[in-house]
């Protein structure tokens, strides 16, 4: 069977895309999504096929190929091609199995993970996988498997002075931003910390957001690992790091239903943190009203998971479960949020108090798991590295290595409209809602607009006069903040009894 | 936010879809599959969003628009078109609900069948809903509200001479061609038999194709209508009809994982049932070893399903467990499936008996459901109206109103190379395997070829000699009679005790 080829004049960016005719496709018994073998020369791209119903998008006896087809068989519109029908890959069996209530093994996670990886999967077929990982709830057996076969398939970034540390936050609470305070604490110890973070998905700012208003954040791994042998530690953007190609597709699947499946991402979690070497590492579980785990039993369970998994692959984790009841930290917003930091490192008294205090005593758990510190004695000495002005030093290398100027915390831009909101009645403030706070943020246009967001004067247990102020609201544009101010009316997310 | 068309010159055949290059996604925080609001002046078209990784396939700044997009704008490419993200389709959230494991009501099925019937789904929400039904096992009552639900949404082809009468078989036996004497001998008897009928897809002919070696197939549903005013009954292919457009869309998504749900097949039998007005429905359910339904208990649980089912919809359903443990008919492909049809008909003695003796009881069964025969007796008047030459009468009006001619069955074209395959021993044959026979003649290549195909001369129970010939394989071409040789050597179907 031979087909004329249509050039399609469009990349998909990746995966292998050819389109037949619909006509053509009944005759020869293909179907949406199958994958076909198309030859040209001694040169061979199974692609997978997409139909057309228009003659005018593919005319029948054409076969439609995208860039990256032609590019593979070395090909050009007009010219023939040969075209079969290409085996399933065996990945989509155990899926299949998986779909019908199996239990998957170590090698049948391996197929499935790297087809994922190598893009041998259609979308249809992904989303069954993610479906029924996250339906028939997997074992912890299967989500070790999985987590294994996650780090067998994925690059590693190879670093030679142990130990190698990093850190995790299940996450759910505005601010909160540890990392920034951890990394350069534990640089300073001596510890090796490559630190990959991601960006906001439903926050006013992720670790990296944050990074970014000091320094540059998307490196490749060459110059990730440059630049942590040099100075022993960086705090980089992990989108940009190809260390785990399959999650990024995962995820991709999971979003139009905002999947979020436990085991998945336990696998997705303690993969990445073996992809960069890590032997150490300290997870953080906030949990409490508002937080993403609501329920100390929720968090219990999780904690031992991770520490299971952990232990499988041969990584320390230590779980810890914190108070998530309210936002840690003052600034929320990328730039707010790294100003709070730089006050910190800097020993400013206009550092937030929770939030410097938790990540000392974070920081001091790492540095007695990596034997930096006897048991009991690492906050102490976290403290002194904070104090002393050795990590704010470590911070200023970091900045300047990932390509970024150290400007002071006050030179640190923030948007230029400002709304204040005040107290309606007087009491003592007995909940602040993470997410209530991060609609607001959002709304006033964190995290794309890096210089906007809330800054809040008073947490819970504080007491409240009416008529006192209780956060301030930044934003580039009024048309913004007036639709943030109304999300303060909408919601009642700050409680004052 | 304004970005410049660019007109992508391809249509996808029906659904909205844009495209923007993945940086501007990044900074507008909008995902691949995302639903977007495309303005132009005061039209709008709401699209699927899809990301490109290349600026070659669509700038920054611009959007890609599918020609179905364009002509809903009435814009064209260079034109600026306002955009912003636009709700999930309210079904989005029911399907996680069922995901979940909840249970969803007829409202939610409603706005799910209905939002999949006008493409607002995209391909992974639409799995996720398959995968949901598939793993999550519903409860009846739910089937009963997805049968419901694609009722209402589906086209009725309105008849007003009643009872309409339908049949269905589970399907599995290789053969088995039924419907094509079935329907002439009711319509004989004065009954409405609008029948549509499908492809195959794993067999070697499904009736469509059968039919198909005798007259036309392809109709609307107005041209249907009007045949069957006229003479009483048909036999169209259903694929032609639009009567359940959200079926088509399900069933492509089942087929990467070759998904049978139960409980979807159920309702979207019924729903078609009910489509063409159907009053009394006779189904057919083959059980036995190689068939696709194995055990006993299995079939009576369908039965039941299909039973209750019907009920709620208004559907007097009548259900038989038959043998299905063998092909029913001599002949396997569509010629030689149509030409046992016609041998029966015409009541030549080269008619296979046994499908010969199920068409006639399964017809008394309906005559008898329909009032048109007492309890008892429709198989003598089934018989009747076969040998009578009244129901060889009703099939040539049917070809003829279909736009067919009457044929010999002995002149119906059959492929011009034969291979005989011969018995390898003595003895009682024990088992054919419907999948080992159907795989030969589909190797000898029916149904697209559909005058290649198998003819069997034995059938189970039948006593055998050693180099005696069980049945002749028919392909024009010699390659693939090879392969279907071959394949003969490879299977264990023909058993010899």
């Amino acid at each position: 069977m031979k087909l004329k080829i249509k050039d399609m004049d469009v990349e998909t960016g990746g995966p292998l895309v050819a389109v037949m005719h619909v006509d053509d496709a009944k005759m020869l018994d293909f179907h949406h999504g199958d994958r076909v073998r198309l030859t040209y020369k001694d040169r061979k791209a199974v692609s997978i096929l997409n139909l057309a119903e228009s003659k005018r998008s593919v005319p029948i006896g054409s076969i439609g190929c995208y860039e990256e087809v032609l590019r593979k068989l070395g090909a050009k519109g007009g010219q023939k091609v040969g075209i079969a029908l290409e085996e399933k890959p065996a990945s989509v069996q155990y899926i299949k199995k998986k779909l019908n209530g199996g239990t998957l093994t170590y090698k049948e996670f391996y197929q499935i993970v790297s087809d994922i990886s190598q893009n041998k999967l259609n979308d249809i077929e992904l989303t069954y996988f993610v479906s029924a990982c996250h339906t028939n709830v997997m074992t912890l057996r299967e989500t070790i498997d999985l987590t294994k076969a996650m780090i067998a398939t994925g690059d590693v970034l190879k670093l030679k002075k142990k130990p190698v540390i990093d850190k995790h936050c299940v996450g759910g609470v505005a601010g909160n931003r540890t990392t920034m305070i951890i990394v350069p604490i534990l640089a300073a110890a001596g510890l090796t910390v490559p630190k990959t973070s991601s960006r906001s998905i439903t926050s006013p700012a992720g670790t990296a957001d944050t990074v970014e208003v000091l320094t540059k954040v998307s490196f490749n791994v060459d110059r990730m690992k440059k630049i942590v042998n040099k100075i022993g530690a960086c705090m980089v953007w992990g989108g940009s790091i190809n260390l785990a190609p399959a999650d990024d597709r995962i995820i991709r699947v999971e979003h139009p239903l905002s999947i979020d499946s436990r085991s998945q991402l336990l696998a997705s979690i303690i993969a990445k943190k073996a992809s960069v070497s890590a032997t150490h590492v300290l997870v953080d579980i906030p949990v409490g009203r508002g937080a993403k785990i609501e329920t100390m039993d929720k968090a219990r369970d999780l904690k031992r998971q991770f520490e299971v998994i952990g232990r499988s692959v041969g990584i320390s984790i230590k779980v810890i479960i914190t108070d998530g009841s309210q936002p840690i930290g003052n600034g929320l917003g990328p730039a707010l949020e790294a100003r709070d930091v730089m006050w910190i490192l800097r020993n400013d008294e206009k550092g937030p108090r929770d939030l410097r205090k938790k990540s000392v005593m974070m920081a001091g758990l790492i540095l007695e798991m990596a034997g930096k510190a006897r048991k009991g004695q690492g906050k102490e000495k976290a403290l002194d590295l904070l104090e002393s002005g050795k990590a704010y030093k470590k911070m200023q290398e970091i900045i300047r290595a990932q390509g970024g100027k150290v400007k002071r915390p006050e030179d640190l831009p923030i948007a230029k409209f400002a709304q204040d909101v005040f107290a309606a009645k007087s009491g003592r403030i007995t909940h602040i809602d993470n997410t209530y706070i991060s609609k607001i943020a959002r709304a006033a246009g964190a995290p794309r607009d890096s210089t906007a967001g809330v800054y809040l004067y008073l947490h819970k247990n504080d007491l409240v006069k009416k008529g006192e102020i209780l956060f301030t609201i930044y934003s580039n544009s009024r048309q913004r903040l007036d639709f943030a101010r109304e999300q303060t009316r909408l919601n009642v997310g700050f409680e004052i009894k």
